[in-house]
Protein backbone atom coordinates (compact mmCIF):
# COMPACT_ATOMS: atom_id res chain seq x y z
CA UNK A 1 0.00 0.00 0.00
CA UNK A 2 1.09 3.36 -0.85
CA UNK A 3 2.48 6.34 1.60
CA UNK A 4 -0.57 6.85 4.03
CA UNK A 5 -0.88 10.27 6.52
CA UNK A 6 -3.47 10.85 8.33
CA UNK A 7 -3.55 14.80 9.69
CA UNK A 8 -5.03 16.20 13.12
CA UNK A 9 -4.78 18.56 15.76
CA UNK A 10 -1.72 19.26 17.35
CA UNK A 11 -3.66 19.40 20.66
CA UNK A 12 -7.18 19.31 22.31
CA UNK A 13 -8.64 19.80 25.49
CA UNK A 14 -9.14 16.82 27.39
CA UNK A 15 -12.88 16.16 26.72
CA UNK A 16 -12.53 15.01 23.15
CA UNK A 17 -9.79 12.91 23.65
CA UNK A 18 -10.30 9.61 22.91
CA UNK A 19 -13.06 10.87 20.32
CA UNK A 20 -11.39 13.30 17.46
CA UNK A 21 -12.47 11.65 13.78
CA UNK A 22 -8.93 10.91 12.91
CA UNK A 23 -9.06 7.58 15.05
CA UNK A 24 -11.93 6.24 12.72
CA UNK A 25 -8.54 6.54 9.91
CA UNK A 26 -6.35 5.27 12.67
CA UNK A 27 -9.13 2.44 13.41
CA UNK A 28 -9.43 1.81 9.73
CA UNK A 29 -5.74 1.20 9.17
CA UNK A 30 -5.41 -1.44 12.10
CA UNK A 31 -8.10 -3.53 10.97
CA UNK A 32 -6.12 -3.12 7.14
CA UNK A 33 -2.63 -3.79 8.52
CA UNK A 34 -1.27 -0.85 6.61
CA UNK A 35 0.97 1.86 8.28
CA UNK A 36 0.39 5.80 8.46
CA UNK A 37 2.20 8.83 9.35
CA UNK A 38 0.40 10.96 11.81
CA UNK A 39 0.88 15.10 11.03
CA UNK A 40 -0.92 17.82 12.78
CA UNK A 41 -2.52 21.30 12.06
CA UNK A 42 -2.43 23.94 15.03
CA UNK A 43 -5.88 23.41 17.03
CA UNK A 44 -5.36 26.82 18.13
CA UNK A 45 -7.39 29.20 15.41
CA UNK A 46 -8.30 26.22 13.72
CA UNK A 47 -11.26 27.72 11.81
CA UNK A 48 -8.82 29.39 9.73
CA UNK A 49 -5.84 27.98 9.97
CA UNK A 50 -6.04 25.07 7.73
CA UNK A 51 -9.03 26.46 5.13
CA UNK A 52 -6.86 25.63 2.03
CA UNK A 53 -6.66 21.90 3.01
CA UNK A 54 -9.83 21.21 4.97
CA UNK A 55 -13.08 23.69 4.14
CA UNK A 56 -14.27 23.57 7.53
CA UNK A 57 -11.56 24.19 9.56
CA UNK A 58 -11.69 20.34 10.71
CA UNK A 59 -9.95 16.91 11.02
CA UNK A 60 -9.39 14.85 9.97
CA UNK A 61 -8.35 14.98 6.62
CA UNK A 62 -5.93 12.05 5.04
CA UNK A 63 -3.46 12.19 2.33
CA UNK A 64 -2.52 8.93 0.14
CA UNK A 65 0.78 9.26 -1.90
CA UNK A 66 -0.44 12.34 -3.90
CA UNK A 67 -3.98 12.37 -3.35
CA UNK A 68 -6.12 14.24 -0.34
CA UNK A 69 -9.26 13.38 1.09
CA UNK A 70 -11.21 15.39 3.68
CA UNK A 71 -14.18 14.13 5.78
CA UNK A 72 -14.01 11.03 7.78
CA UNK A 73 -16.22 9.63 5.56
CA UNK A 74 -15.03 9.96 2.20
CA UNK A 75 -11.46 8.86 3.67
CA UNK A 76 -12.65 5.47 5.07
CA UNK A 77 -14.44 4.49 1.94
CA UNK A 78 -10.90 5.90 0.16
CA UNK A 79 -9.43 3.24 2.33
CA UNK A 80 -12.17 0.49 2.33
CA UNK A 81 -11.40 0.20 -2.08
CA UNK A 82 -7.93 -0.03 -1.07
CA UNK A 83 -8.16 -3.38 1.80
CA UNK A 84 -10.77 -5.85 1.38
CA UNK A 85 -10.28 -5.93 5.23
CA UNK A 86 -12.40 -2.86 5.35
CA UNK A 87 -15.14 -4.28 2.52
CA UNK A 88 -15.74 -6.93 0.19
CA UNK A 89 -15.10 -6.90 -3.07
CA UNK A 90 -18.24 -7.86 -4.31
CA UNK A 91 -21.11 -5.93 -6.16
CA UNK A 92 -23.43 -7.09 -2.73
CA UNK A 93 -20.70 -6.93 -0.35
CA UNK A 94 -20.15 -3.45 -1.52
CA UNK A 95 -24.03 -1.92 -2.00
CA UNK A 96 -24.26 -3.37 1.73
CA UNK A 97 -21.30 -1.65 3.00
CA UNK A 98 -21.97 1.53 1.26
CA UNK A 99 -25.37 2.07 2.58
CA UNK A 100 -24.85 1.23 6.23
CA UNK A 101 -21.77 4.21 6.14
CA UNK A 102 -24.06 6.39 5.02
CA UNK A 103 -26.51 5.46 7.26
CA UNK A 104 -24.02 6.08 10.19
CA UNK A 105 -23.19 9.23 9.21
CA UNK A 106 -26.72 10.90 7.40
CA UNK A 107 -29.64 9.00 9.75
CA UNK A 108 -27.50 8.11 12.88
CA UNK A 109 -24.63 10.90 13.18
CA UNK A 110 -27.10 13.64 11.80
CA UNK A 111 -29.36 12.64 14.82
CA UNK A 112 -26.70 12.12 17.31
CA UNK A 113 -24.40 15.08 17.17
CA UNK A 114 -26.92 17.96 17.01
CA UNK A 115 -28.91 16.03 20.29
CA UNK A 116 -25.71 16.11 21.70
CA UNK A 117 -25.14 19.59 21.25
CA UNK A 118 -28.28 21.03 22.49
CA UNK A 119 -27.65 18.47 25.15
CA UNK A 120 -24.50 20.44 26.12
CA UNK A 121 -26.06 23.35 26.29
CA UNK A 122 -28.09 23.08 28.79
CA UNK A 123 -31.79 22.41 26.29
CA UNK A 124 -33.82 20.52 29.09
CA UNK A 125 -36.34 20.46 26.62
CA UNK A 126 -34.03 19.26 24.19
CA UNK A 127 -36.87 18.86 20.75
CA UNK A 128 -34.38 16.46 18.99
CA UNK A 129 -35.18 13.51 21.87
CA UNK A 130 -38.23 12.06 19.92
CA UNK A 131 -36.42 11.87 16.91
CA UNK A 132 -33.36 10.20 18.31
CA UNK A 133 -35.49 7.70 20.20
CA UNK A 134 -36.68 6.79 17.28
CA UNK A 135 -33.74 6.27 15.76
CA UNK A 136 -32.03 4.52 18.13
CA UNK A 137 -34.70 1.86 18.51
CA UNK A 138 -34.33 1.38 15.08
CA UNK A 139 -31.03 0.68 15.26
CA UNK A 140 -31.59 -1.81 17.63
CA UNK A 141 -33.72 -3.31 16.22
CA UNK A 142 -31.45 -3.88 13.26
CA UNK A 143 -28.86 -5.08 15.96
CA UNK A 144 -30.93 -7.80 17.77
CA UNK A 145 -31.21 -9.66 14.87
CA UNK A 146 -27.59 -9.22 13.45
CA UNK A 147 -24.03 -9.38 14.31
CA UNK A 148 -22.70 -7.40 12.00
CA UNK A 149 -24.16 -4.43 9.81
CA UNK A 150 -23.13 -5.31 6.60
CA UNK A 151 -22.55 -9.39 4.66
CA UNK A 152 -22.03 -11.09 7.91
CA UNK A 153 -18.22 -9.84 8.58
CA UNK A 154 -16.45 -6.74 10.04
CA UNK A 155 -16.62 -3.61 7.34
CA UNK A 156 -15.95 -0.17 7.92
CA UNK A 157 -19.83 0.53 8.49
CA UNK A 158 -19.44 -1.20 11.87
CA UNK A 159 -16.62 0.91 12.26
CA UNK A 160 -18.00 4.05 11.66
CA UNK A 161 -21.54 2.97 13.65
CA UNK A 162 -20.06 2.16 16.19
CA UNK A 163 -18.00 5.44 16.78
CA UNK A 164 -21.05 7.26 16.23
CA UNK A 165 -22.43 5.23 18.74
CA UNK A 166 -20.25 4.78 21.36
CA UNK A 167 -20.38 8.53 22.67
CA UNK A 168 -21.12 8.34 26.33
CA UNK A 169 -24.40 10.59 26.20
CA UNK A 170 -25.82 8.69 23.75
CA UNK A 171 -24.93 5.35 25.30
CA UNK A 172 -26.66 6.71 28.26
CA UNK A 173 -30.19 7.69 26.46
CA UNK A 174 -32.32 4.83 27.02
CA UNK A 175 -31.28 1.02 27.52
CA UNK A 176 -30.52 -0.55 24.32
CA UNK A 177 -29.27 -4.25 25.11
CA UNK A 178 -28.74 -5.28 21.66
CA UNK A 179 -26.81 -1.85 20.90
CA UNK A 180 -24.70 -1.73 24.16
CA UNK A 181 -23.33 -5.24 23.08
CA UNK A 182 -22.75 -4.24 19.74
CA UNK A 183 -21.04 -1.20 20.73
CA UNK A 184 -18.92 -3.17 23.35
CA UNK A 185 -17.79 -5.79 20.75
CA UNK A 186 -16.71 -3.09 18.18
CA UNK A 187 -15.08 -1.25 21.23
CA UNK A 188 -12.98 -4.71 22.07
CA UNK A 189 -11.18 -5.23 18.75
CA UNK A 190 -7.96 -5.04 18.91
CA UNK A 191 -7.54 -1.95 16.18
CA UNK A 192 -10.53 -0.22 17.66
CA UNK A 193 -7.88 -0.25 21.33
CA UNK A 194 -5.00 0.78 19.58
CA UNK A 195 -6.19 3.58 17.18
CA UNK A 196 -7.80 4.74 20.78
CA UNK A 197 -4.77 4.28 22.80
CA UNK A 198 -2.60 6.11 19.95
CA UNK A 199 -4.51 8.88 20.39
CA UNK A 200 -4.55 9.51 23.58
CA UNK A 201 -1.11 9.17 23.45
CA UNK A 202 -0.41 11.61 20.58
CA UNK A 203 -2.82 14.31 22.32
CA UNK A 204 -0.54 13.80 25.70
CA UNK A 205 2.66 14.56 23.86
CA UNK A 206 0.85 17.69 23.09
CA UNK A 207 0.62 18.52 26.15
CA UNK A 208 4.42 18.52 26.84
CA UNK A 209 4.96 21.02 23.51
CA UNK A 210 2.13 22.96 24.43
CA UNK A 211 3.22 23.89 27.88
CA UNK A 212 7.08 24.19 26.55
CA UNK A 213 5.53 26.62 24.26
CA UNK A 214 3.25 28.73 26.88
CA UNK B 1 -27.08 -0.23 -17.68
CA UNK B 2 -29.01 -2.84 -15.84
CA UNK B 3 -33.00 -2.34 -15.17
CA UNK B 4 -32.73 0.21 -12.04
CA UNK B 5 -35.92 0.96 -10.17
CA UNK B 6 -36.15 3.65 -7.62
CA UNK B 7 -38.82 3.24 -4.67
CA UNK B 8 -40.36 6.14 -3.03
CA UNK B 9 -43.76 7.08 -1.59
CA UNK B 10 -47.22 6.57 -3.06
CA UNK B 11 -48.62 10.02 -1.73
CA UNK B 12 -46.91 12.46 0.39
CA UNK B 13 -48.81 15.75 1.56
CA UNK B 14 -48.11 18.88 -0.64
CA UNK B 15 -45.36 20.47 1.41
CA UNK B 16 -42.68 18.35 0.65
CA UNK B 17 -43.44 17.61 -3.10
CA UNK B 18 -40.66 18.45 -5.07
CA UNK B 19 -38.12 17.76 -1.70
CA UNK B 20 -38.49 13.81 -0.83
CA UNK B 21 -35.35 12.14 -1.79
CA UNK B 22 -36.13 10.31 -4.69
CA UNK B 23 -35.39 13.37 -6.64
CA UNK B 24 -31.25 12.60 -5.98
CA UNK B 25 -31.72 9.33 -7.78
CA UNK B 26 -34.31 10.35 -10.41
CA UNK B 27 -31.98 13.43 -11.27
CA UNK B 28 -28.53 11.09 -11.19
CA UNK B 29 -30.21 8.83 -13.47
CA UNK B 30 -31.18 11.89 -15.49
CA UNK B 31 -27.88 13.48 -16.04
CA UNK B 32 -26.56 10.05 -16.59
CA UNK B 33 -29.16 9.31 -19.34
CA UNK B 34 -30.38 6.05 -18.24
CA UNK B 35 -33.80 5.15 -17.50
CA UNK B 36 -35.35 3.89 -14.28
CA UNK B 37 -38.96 2.62 -13.15
CA UNK B 38 -40.42 3.90 -9.88
CA UNK B 39 -42.21 1.55 -7.39
CA UNK B 40 -43.63 2.55 -4.20
CA UNK B 41 -44.60 1.53 -0.88
CA UNK B 42 -47.33 3.20 1.58
CA UNK B 43 -46.83 6.60 2.69
CA UNK B 44 -49.60 5.79 5.17
CA UNK B 45 -48.08 3.38 8.00
CA UNK B 46 -44.80 4.08 6.71
CA UNK B 47 -42.75 4.15 10.11
CA UNK B 48 -43.40 0.06 10.09
CA UNK B 49 -44.57 -0.82 6.35
CA UNK B 50 -41.52 -1.22 4.81
CA UNK B 51 -38.77 -1.88 7.61
CA UNK B 52 -37.65 -4.64 5.97
CA UNK B 53 -36.52 -2.86 2.66
CA UNK B 54 -35.59 -0.14 4.68
CA UNK B 55 -34.70 -0.24 8.29
CA UNK B 56 -35.67 3.15 9.15
CA UNK B 57 -38.83 3.52 7.34
CA UNK B 58 -37.20 5.81 4.89
CA UNK B 59 -37.10 6.53 1.35
CA UNK B 60 -35.68 6.06 -1.01
CA UNK B 61 -33.98 2.90 -1.54
CA UNK B 62 -32.68 1.59 -5.19
CA UNK B 63 -33.24 -1.71 -6.81
CA UNK B 64 -30.49 -2.46 -9.49
CA UNK B 65 -31.00 -6.21 -11.32
CA UNK B 66 -30.53 -8.50 -7.88
CA UNK B 67 -28.67 -5.35 -5.90
CA UNK B 68 -30.60 -3.37 -3.36
CA UNK B 69 -29.36 -0.31 -1.65
CA UNK B 70 -30.71 2.36 0.38
CA UNK B 71 -29.71 5.48 1.58
CA UNK B 72 -29.70 8.90 -0.93
CA UNK B 73 -26.30 9.21 -0.33
CA UNK B 74 -25.41 5.50 -0.82
CA UNK B 75 -27.61 5.35 -4.07
CA UNK B 76 -26.18 7.80 -5.60
CA UNK B 77 -22.56 6.67 -4.88
CA UNK B 78 -23.68 3.93 -6.85
CA UNK B 79 -24.98 5.27 -9.58
CA UNK B 80 -21.56 7.37 -9.91
CA UNK B 81 -19.60 3.61 -9.63
CA UNK B 82 -21.80 3.00 -13.34
CA UNK B 83 -21.50 6.30 -15.26
CA UNK B 84 -18.44 8.85 -15.28
CA UNK B 85 -21.03 11.66 -16.07
CA UNK B 86 -21.60 11.72 -12.45
CA UNK B 87 -18.30 11.19 -11.23
CA UNK B 88 -14.91 10.68 -12.85
CA UNK B 89 -13.13 7.68 -13.54
CA UNK B 90 -9.25 8.96 -12.21
CA UNK B 91 -8.25 8.36 -8.45
CA UNK B 92 -7.80 12.02 -7.60
CA UNK B 93 -11.42 12.88 -9.74
CA UNK B 94 -13.02 9.99 -7.19
CA UNK B 95 -11.20 11.49 -4.08
CA UNK B 96 -12.74 14.78 -4.79
CA UNK B 97 -16.37 13.48 -5.69
CA UNK B 98 -16.29 11.47 -2.78
CA UNK B 99 -14.96 13.89 0.09
CA UNK B 100 -17.63 16.72 -1.19
CA UNK B 101 -20.17 14.13 -1.24
CA UNK B 102 -19.52 12.79 2.09
CA UNK B 103 -19.27 17.10 3.45
CA UNK B 104 -22.75 17.70 1.88
CA UNK B 105 -24.55 14.41 3.70
CA UNK B 106 -22.24 14.82 6.97
CA UNK B 107 -21.01 18.61 7.31
CA UNK B 108 -23.74 20.55 6.20
CA UNK B 109 -26.83 18.36 5.97
CA UNK B 110 -26.11 17.43 9.52
CA UNK B 111 -26.36 20.99 10.16
CA UNK B 112 -29.34 22.10 8.42
CA UNK B 113 -32.10 19.44 8.74
CA UNK B 114 -31.52 19.70 12.56
CA UNK B 115 -31.80 23.52 12.31
CA UNK B 116 -34.86 23.21 9.72
CA UNK B 117 -36.82 21.16 12.29
CA UNK B 118 -36.36 23.06 15.58
CA UNK B 119 -37.26 25.89 13.20
CA UNK B 120 -40.80 24.29 12.18
CA UNK B 121 -41.47 23.34 15.49
CA UNK B 122 -41.23 26.72 16.69
CA UNK B 123 -38.34 27.56 18.41
CA UNK B 124 -37.41 31.54 18.33
CA UNK B 125 -33.93 30.37 20.12
CA UNK B 126 -32.55 28.22 17.79
CA UNK B 127 -29.95 27.01 19.48
CA UNK B 128 -28.22 25.09 16.38
CA UNK B 129 -27.95 28.92 14.70
CA UNK B 130 -25.02 29.76 15.17
CA UNK B 131 -23.62 26.36 13.67
CA UNK B 132 -25.81 26.81 10.53
CA UNK B 133 -24.21 30.15 9.92
CA UNK B 134 -20.55 28.97 10.27
CA UNK B 135 -21.04 26.32 8.29
CA UNK B 136 -23.24 27.94 4.87
CA UNK B 137 -20.49 30.75 5.47
CA UNK B 138 -17.42 28.03 5.24
CA UNK B 139 -19.63 27.09 1.90
CA UNK B 140 -19.92 30.88 0.75
CA UNK B 141 -16.65 30.88 0.57
CA UNK B 142 -15.81 28.05 -1.09
CA UNK B 143 -18.09 28.48 -4.09
CA UNK B 144 -17.33 32.04 -4.10
CA UNK B 145 -14.23 30.92 -5.72
CA UNK B 146 -15.10 27.79 -7.89
CA UNK B 147 -17.84 26.83 -9.71
CA UNK B 148 -18.72 23.18 -9.53
CA UNK B 149 -17.25 21.68 -5.82
CA UNK B 150 -14.97 18.65 -7.58
CA UNK B 151 -12.73 18.16 -11.00
CA UNK B 152 -13.99 21.41 -12.51
CA UNK B 153 -17.28 19.77 -13.81
CA UNK B 154 -20.76 18.19 -12.31
CA UNK B 155 -20.74 15.41 -10.32
CA UNK B 156 -22.90 13.84 -7.85
CA UNK B 157 -21.17 16.10 -5.32
CA UNK B 158 -22.96 19.35 -6.99
CA UNK B 159 -26.18 16.92 -6.88
CA UNK B 160 -26.25 16.54 -3.19
CA UNK B 161 -24.98 19.68 -2.30
CA UNK B 162 -27.54 21.59 -4.28
CA UNK B 163 -30.25 19.25 -3.31
CA UNK B 164 -29.12 19.69 0.51
CA UNK B 165 -28.66 23.90 -0.05
CA UNK B 166 -31.79 24.82 -2.03
CA UNK B 167 -34.37 23.91 0.85
CA UNK B 168 -36.52 27.36 0.69
CA UNK B 169 -35.79 28.42 4.95
CA UNK B 170 -31.62 27.30 4.42
CA UNK B 171 -31.58 29.65 1.15
CA UNK B 172 -33.19 32.40 3.29
CA UNK B 173 -30.88 32.24 6.11
CA UNK B 174 -29.10 35.15 5.55
CA UNK B 175 -27.63 36.44 2.15
CA UNK B 176 -24.71 34.37 0.58
CA UNK B 177 -24.93 35.30 -3.43
CA UNK B 178 -22.17 32.80 -4.30
CA UNK B 179 -24.47 29.75 -2.99
CA UNK B 180 -27.70 31.27 -4.08
CA UNK B 181 -26.36 31.12 -7.48
CA UNK B 182 -24.86 28.07 -7.42
CA UNK B 183 -28.03 26.81 -6.22
CA UNK B 184 -30.16 28.41 -8.99
CA UNK B 185 -27.19 26.98 -11.94
CA UNK B 186 -27.63 23.53 -10.40
CA UNK B 187 -31.57 23.76 -9.86
CA UNK B 188 -31.31 24.84 -13.73
CA UNK B 189 -30.29 21.74 -15.09
CA UNK B 190 -32.50 20.18 -17.73
CA UNK B 191 -31.76 16.63 -15.11
CA UNK B 192 -32.82 18.60 -11.85
CA UNK B 193 -35.94 20.27 -13.83
CA UNK B 194 -36.93 16.67 -15.21
CA UNK B 195 -36.59 15.06 -11.78
CA UNK B 196 -38.52 16.87 -10.41
CA UNK B 197 -41.08 18.13 -12.74
CA UNK B 198 -41.77 14.14 -12.52
CA UNK B 199 -41.46 13.46 -8.36
CA UNK B 200 -44.44 16.65 -8.37
CA UNK B 201 -46.23 14.57 -11.13
CA UNK B 202 -45.94 11.32 -9.81
CA UNK B 203 -47.87 12.79 -6.00
CA UNK B 204 -50.38 14.58 -7.78
CA UNK B 205 -51.00 10.77 -9.60
CA UNK B 206 -51.18 9.50 -6.10
CA UNK B 207 -53.19 12.48 -4.83
CA UNK B 208 -56.06 11.16 -7.34
CA UNK B 209 -55.47 6.95 -6.43
CA UNK B 210 -55.54 8.23 -3.04
CA UNK B 211 -59.09 10.11 -3.52
CA UNK B 212 -60.47 7.05 -4.85
CA UNK B 213 -59.05 4.45 -2.43
CA UNK B 214 -60.28 6.78 0.82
Amino acid sequence: MSELTIWTYDWVPKGPRGFVRDLRLRWACEEAGVSYAVRTVPFDDRETNHLAQQPFGQVPFLKDDELEIFESGAGLLHLARKSDKLMPRDPVGEAETLQWTIAALNSIEMVTVPWWFLNMSGDADNKLAPWMTKRLNHMESVLSKQEWLACGRFTIADLLMADVLRVPDVRAFGKRPATEGYVTRMTSRTGFRQAHADQIAHFHAGDRKRAHKL
